[in-house]
């Protein structure tokens, strides 16, 4: 299957292992994507994985994995950067750069990205994985208590939105909206899975917003999965988990 | 109270707010010296911090920020690429470089130094919170666990062994080496309050050697805290969260 849509290097062999529901493989192609680099994809069964994604990640032993020219890259936010870094994904005609050029700015924008996977997804992944609703709704207490913090942070991205309203300030899209991208269809999801909006209109206005003109990008309707799906997905995993902590 | 050995530029104000016994301000201090520039350092109270830190961290409160001409950088290995990528650093006649030139060896750098932070450090600063010993034993046997695969890729980045005994290889002391040495102290020291040895030189004679190695550099004699202090600290530390524990 071929991602993005420019150039690409001749004689350059890429390949991405990723699941279609990850958050963080929906990061490595959103990236992709704008680079605009050709690159083959695999999709793993997470409950079967592939003799290639463990031999390529025997750490962690989960997607993302980028394999170029194969040697393979784990970890989302550490493919990004490598993806910024290698001037072959600069060189498919794509001028989009993730991280800005100032240092002060990539100091910034790493720590509102460390923030998303800290203080959000890291939360939000025990919810995922809890086996009772009681549980799972103080794990996502969390995640929401997170939020307001993330909203003063694209203030000051955004000069208070009169900056545009991307992480990437007058940039545009970039290192951190990539990085919370991935997140979006789950946050599109908990509103209908729970009732949670976790980016409100009224009480983090800029982060409304971003979601919405996030979801509205090319870059986003080409790569992210339908909301639906995701909400299916969401259901399927609670009624596992639930399902298993009450054999237990 | 002044920092590393060499040059400096004019005119430019470095400031570090640090507590000597956080490993993650120790990384930077590490970092500084070996870039060898002069900066101003500031002990904070950790029970009563200041309201410069609480203005320059208000996310996290927390050790280390390094705030260069009045701009603040949060998070250890955030600062550390920030030094690392900003052309003042390297204007003091210091060739050291933390993170290599190679896009690829980037990505394992930062993947090892990442490990470190979740796999060890997380751990094992439950470990430090804990209230009983028994919880306290439980993880620091997460941390223990982590160990091996530290040694497998230490040994990946010296070819096992033959290509130095450091993480950046034949380039000597780097990234993961100053992330992990702000770690050092506490493997020193959880020997003898535990008799904990996680650096072993029968399983992991590879981290034991860069145990010994990185601790007799000149940049770990100059600003790692003596090992009994930490002893010390530790036991003050686990009698306070026993004690509330007991109390609660």
């Amino acid at each position: 299957m071929a991602g993005g849509g420019g150039g690409g290097g001749g004689g350059e062999e890429l390949k991405l292992l990723g699941h279609w529901g990850s958050g963080f493989a929906l990061r490595v192609r959103l990236a992709l994507y704008l680079k605009g680099v050709h690159y083959s994809y695999v999709e793993e069964d997470l409950r079967n994985k592939s003799d290639l994604l463990l031999r390529c990640n025997p750490v962690h032993k989960s997607v993302p994995v980028l394999i170029h020219n194969g040697r393979p890259i784990c970890e989302s936010q550490i493919i990004l950067q490598y993806i910024d870094e290698t001037p072959f994904f600069s060189g498919s005609g794509s001028t989009c750069t993730l991280l800005p050029a100032d240092p002060h700015e990539r100091a910034v924008a790493r720590f509102w990205a460390a923030y998303v996977d800290n203080e959000i997804g890291a939360p939000w992944d025990k919810a995922f994985r809890a086996g009772t609703e009681e549980e799972r709704a103080e794990w996502m207490g969390k995640v929401a208590a997170a939020v307001p913090s993330l909203e003063r942070g694209l203030s000051e991205c955004t000069d208070g939105g009169r900056n545009g309203c991307f992480f990437g300030g007058a940039g545009g899209v970039g290192y951190v909206d990539v990085v919370l991208g991935g997140v979006a269809p789950y946050v599109h999801a908990m509103e209908k899975v729970s009732g949670l909006r976790l980016f409100d209109g009224e009480k983090t206005p800029l982060l409304a917003a971003w979601l919405e003109r996030f979801g509205e990008l090319e870059v986003a309707r080409a790569v992210l999965p339908d909301v639906d799906r995701v909400v299916g997905y969401v259901r399927m995993i609670h009624a596992k988990n639930t399902a298993k902590a009450a054999a237990e």
